[in-house]
């Protein structure tokens, strides 16, 4: 995984894939709704598997059966290869649901 | 539990015991930091469990090792004795992990 922060065109290449992303400055972005509370509480347990087996943890905010969710790399101060990797297995898991 | 909106002395009082917790408007709040993301998330998950069992949830936010914990009654525009509840209920987890 590329640790480097990304450059402009990067970040624009990447989110090509990842169509539910939306850059937000130096992170990206990514808002879900579900029919539950329990619903989108597994959605965050499967996603803090990942992200703990990734090291590479989320900022995220759950409201009922909203989940918000930023993903940005502190060390580089701005967004890297870890956090397309973690978007990527995010929707993942949103599929498999 | 009481579903109706709390008063300010009532407040205060259900506060005197929960002494980790601030009036933040019409919420209550409560910042917690683990060792860990793991651990972080262990007590989420032990939350979950219990807001989904009140059918009462909190507004949350996870970074890394560190839970914001925002609780209101939509309902009834403000804190009421499921908040507090909740809030109780949230220590006693606090004091098992």
């Amino acid at each position: 995984v590329d640790r480097r922060r990304l450059s402009d065109a990067e970040i624009r290449e990447a989110l090509s894939g990842l169509s539910a992303w939306i850059r937000v400055d130096n992170a990206l972005r990514r808002e879900l709704t579900f029919p539950t509370f329990a619903e989108a509480f597994r959605f965050m347990t499967a996603t803090a598997l990942v992200a703990e087996s990734m090291n590479h943890h989320p900022e995220w905010t759950n409201v009922y059966n909203r989940v918000s969710i930023l993903l940005s790399t502190h060390d580089a101060g701005g967004i890297t290869g870890l956090d397309i990797e973690l978007a990527r297995k995010i929707e993942e898991i949103v599929g498999r649901e």
